[in-house]
């Protein structure tokens, strides 16, 4: 079982990710850009690093050809970290709150989350059979930085995530190390979020096309002040047949090339995890039905959730910094309930938009046992929804 | 506080019921006659009635007109009964489940729903101010009807759920009767089901048009057997401007007399009640899960759940008779939860539309104060359809 | 189905009582002046009342004897209100939080408490089958006093819970009214609270012993101020075998002349409501946690929450008036989680004592079909005390 | 971060365990042979183990010395595997419910065992800082056994708990490898279990003596059959004032050398996990309830499940074989809920025991930087029990 050094070297010259990046940035056109209609209005970077503080970085582990042969590869598979509050993320708690639509899937360390209404230090996602190399190594990471308490008496239940990409990489063959866990936290970064076959995005497949990793944002007026809500998920879930986009039934109209070969039955084989981020004064309780909202977005894009499907969102606000101190009496803000609605209404609209942008950025990957997942075609997307009358323009 | 005698005769004539059905069903087109496209098979009746031993009854309480008197009106208000084995729902209680996707709202019972597994006796929809009455008033039915272990030793918990009318009713005249409880449980027939401002539904408001009780059903094909599921829907939920129909933005495209008057914030005043019914042999926990598919049947409506929305949701199923039975153990049949994923689909599926059934079946009413809402306009429907090619034919 | 004029006379003959209460004081001891030994220190009234600006009402309800005739008696039943803010707890709601150890009855207003992390009005406790008419009247004395919005747009969820006093009280003849729970509410007073057979307590059993109303309260000493715990209990739980006091086995040491006269088979019939306040800083999500606390104080009495035990649980914090306001943000204090053990402490310590006290507050009573129900005897329960050395003094 | 071969050897040696166990069996007294009165009537090995199928593996980790090194140890720390159906138990799932009394701690695998109802594989318990790798070791077992899915379509979600061991244990260190779990699956066996400071409890702490694993079971008369219920706890909770032994004041009684030397404040520091066997026919939904049933065994012992503790359990039944099979419709059986007392006596009881028979397993243990923490003492137990007229003969 051991790992083709090439694929380290890839995901951890600095230079490799942030190129990736650029390319995207340049070339790329988002959803939007390609002319698909969403409602709102997103953030500058629409991505959710649009809400101040939170920082993604990406390890993205693509290696080896051909016959799957475990230990091995070939490989296509990373690890994504979001930080809350960037470096600070360990120290400094954000209130959060969680959901799962469908629980066929893995986020650790929200037993915590729920009953503490806090979450420390990143949120990781990976693959299926990587969540706990993962995990420990968040920990190992913090214990190398010297960040915990220096009485000895401390803790740590790290959130790490996961979908399933077994049919374009070689999951059982572990290819996933700790050097790729810090490398994703140390060079997690505010602005434009890489999107597409990155980091714990690599390998996944959603409404079998190719899918991965997406992001988009909102703005959110509200009397109270001026907030964003900003949405990144790992998406790996659908059928083709159910895919809508901005309402249009894209999956019916572009049947070509289905993901897993017709090899297993017509089942839901995917999962899609999903990071809600805020700067609304929202606290745990009000986090929890944030998280749910998510489930809103995922009806829009035709989703049915099936049972192989591990639909999991955890929603955290960056607002009320320093809450989680345990020093005498916290004073915290909150958003009242009554004024939530925008922000209820952003993350629907941001979770539509984050996975269409997952598709639209990803590209036709070729994998274990020469699997071959074919991207979005952008002129094909444009096609369609130019006869149903929504192409933006 | 009195109630207008007219009331209780128009509610109570056994013919009056059966004629509006009859009107609906002879004159009126339901959605999809209307040329609305969606997804699946509906069963015979297209309502949850096609499931096998679901009966439903309404008592529909409309008098009195102009401005509003708190005790004498106008009156525009009801109760839906279902029941899941029709005369036999008190002695042979159903597995079930319970989702609250935003719980603004009253559904009594679910803990014990949750915790024992099954549903025992009828669901029970009606206004938010009328929960009460209609909740003794099942046990008051069962208690002179002499149900009830003869021991004495008995109690009953019954599920009863709730939308806000205030808008065209005196809700808070409190016109629901005991004695109109009984007719809607006494009532109760299979067949087609009556829909648009009838029973619980009668004084409700759906995306700002006139809403109410919809229904609508799939057949699942399922390897070990041929099942369905039928949905029953009292709708009182959303903004005009969300409302999505097969995907296309409908609330956008017909902005014209929004209910409410601009009077209120733009905030969700609605709720929606949802009914889930199958004949596949799920059990308890299976039933929860089946539950929270309505959030994605939602989501394609475009809901955005909104902070005062009762979004709460209750699945049943009528397989395994006599499961509850507490002599010995019990033999029970379960579809495998790899085999849910038609009836997960068919829940998403029916629930839509269910939820455009309710709305096309509702007229233009006039209530309290002169409160005007508008029936959603079949005409226009069509063309805003046609206009982004999506009416069928 | 009428009711017996001298119920109501009593019941509403406002030094019927305070007499009552008074005589409870007065002349009766409560469990630590009989020497049970409990863990912490109590407030100065030992009562949910030490939690500022809480107050509590009772309505009791006794008449009739021997035969049980449904609708004409004989009644020993009644309804409770517990006030957060005193008069002030309709408009400013209280954080709350709620948990169902065994959800085998009723509290409804559950789901927008835990979504909206806010309880709004009185908690009220009854019978199983009055929940209904208590509900709605709740809503009703609202409108009656003007309460609700001037505009109209306005609904009420009330809190109401119950327990099942059947074996001593015509439960089916709906003995309840309107008036009795406006009474309850109107005549809510801090200070001593009337324990043992009053208000919705009147009827219930527990641990086959008469039971009822019980409360205790705890001083929590905490660095960042000094807080209370207050617990009020109905308990109908129980069977005597598992009946344990300070430790004690005393179930097991008192068998004689059980509940129930052995008619039905051993199993739990009765149930546990109880309401925690404390005036300590606790947000929604910490007082989920801490309504989960009641459990363990459960445990310590050997219960074992059967199936057929309706254990609920709510708990709310008086801090932070004016939470709930919807204008602009609010600013609200919140104790740090990890402050929160004494509070925790207190709760279960109060639980325990406030089920005992329920116990010893109660005298034996006759009912329905003459059952009769034996307090639990004062001087036995001393003697089993100093027997395992555990008396105080 | 290298491990001392010792550790390995101790622990991989096949006689190891047995010897220890052996050890136990032959000349430790457990609880109740020591006089603790218990309620209810033990199993044949008043073990986990007597849920007919179920299998127990240790790997014991002890090694080094003196002041704390991380990396180098001193190593206190371990893995335990339940084996619901022994080798069976990857490929026959198992009905299963979960629940958190208080989340500060991890059970990974619950959103699945959650939704689907079914417990696959084993359930293994470690160290806070160990679950990572435990689990990611669990999916590798499978895959060497060559287990999964031929199609390469496969999945797993392993269930991995823990407690904290820091006070002991270079926890940072990182000691457990992936054979010290293989070992611990492949060496589970049924008959008697080895207990204390073994496994994953090897450096656990329970209300400042020294804790571990322990187990107990009950007989569990029901007319449809004969059942038992079985019990394994990892425990680590509790503060020594707190602790109740048969209802008796044992803390108070015993203040001598509290664990953590008065270094940190008095908060709980602890957890427990509870692991529930039953061979009783229950499925998912009664086995969540059974899960809640811990609560009032903790309760019992004076627990307060403070802030601080991670108190999460598992409940799985081993009826119903085969009833996790995608294959066509799955034939179930069921015991009514009705019928569930017994069951629901059994888990509340045998957890009290096991707990004790932890602490009364568990000898004096050094650790990390001398940290010595002294095993409950028997004589004084008994003396204890003695002066409350509570020990057995």
């Amino acid at each position: 079982m051991r790992m083709i050094g090439a694929i380290c070297v890839v995901a951890l010259l600095s230079g490799a990710i942030p190129a990736m990046a650029q390319d995207h940035e340049g070339s790329k056109p988002r959803a939007r850009a390609l002319g698909v209609l969403f409602d709102g209005t997103p953030g500058a970077l629409n991505a959710i690093t649009d809400v101040a503080g939170v920082t993604v970085g990406h390890t993205t582990l693509i290696s080896g050809e051909g016959k799957l042969q475990v230990g091995n590869g070939p490989v296509r598979t990373g690890v994504t970290a979001i930080l809350p509050r960037g470096k600070d993320s360990m120290s400094n708690p954000v209130f959060a709150g969680w959901f799962s639509q469908n629980g066929n899937g893995e986020m650790t360390g929200t037993t915590w989350v729920e009953k503490s209404g806090f979450l420390e230090g990143p949120v990781m996602i990976t693959n299926t059979h990587s969540v706990g190399v993962v995990r420990d190594a968040v920990i190992q990471w913090r214990v190398a930085r010297q960040e915990p308490d220096p009485t000895g008496y401390w803790w740590s239940l790290p959130v790490v995530a996961e979908t399933w990409d077994g049919w374009l990489n070689d999951i059982n063959g572990f290819h996933v190390k700790p050097e790729h866990v810090f490398h994703a936290i140390d060079s997690a970064a505010a602005g434009p979020v890489p999107e597409g076959s990155v980091g714990g995005g690599t390998g996944m497949i959603c409404n079998e096309f190719k899918g991965g990793i997406g992001t988009a944002s909102r703005k959110v007026a509200e009397k109270p002040g001026a907030y964003s809500v900003g949405v990144l998920v790992q998406c790996n879930y659908g059928l083709r047949p159910n895919l809508r986009i901005a309402g249009v039934p894209v999956g019916v109209e572009i049947p070509e090339y289905p993901a897993y070969g017709g090899k297993f039955s017509q089942d839901e084989r995917g999962s899609i995890i999903v990071v809600v981020a805020t700067d609304a004064p929202l606290v745990a309780h009000q986090l929890q039905r944030l998280a749910r909202r998510v489930s809103l977005g995922l009806g829009r894009m035709g989703s049915l959730s099936g049972n192989g499907s591990g639909d999991i969102f955890i929603a955290f606000s960056t607002a009320n910094s320093g809450a989680a101190s345990s020093q005498g009496l916290t004073q915290i803000t909150m958003l009242p309930n009554d004024r939530m609605d925008p922000v209820l209404a952003g993350t629907v609209q941001a979770t539509e938009e984050a996975i269409v942008n997952a598709m639209v950025a990803a590209e036709t990957m070729t994998g274990a046992d020469d699997h071959k997942v074919i991207a979005l075609p952008h002129d094909k997307l444009r096609a369609v929804l130019r006869k149903y009358n929504r192409l933006a323009q």
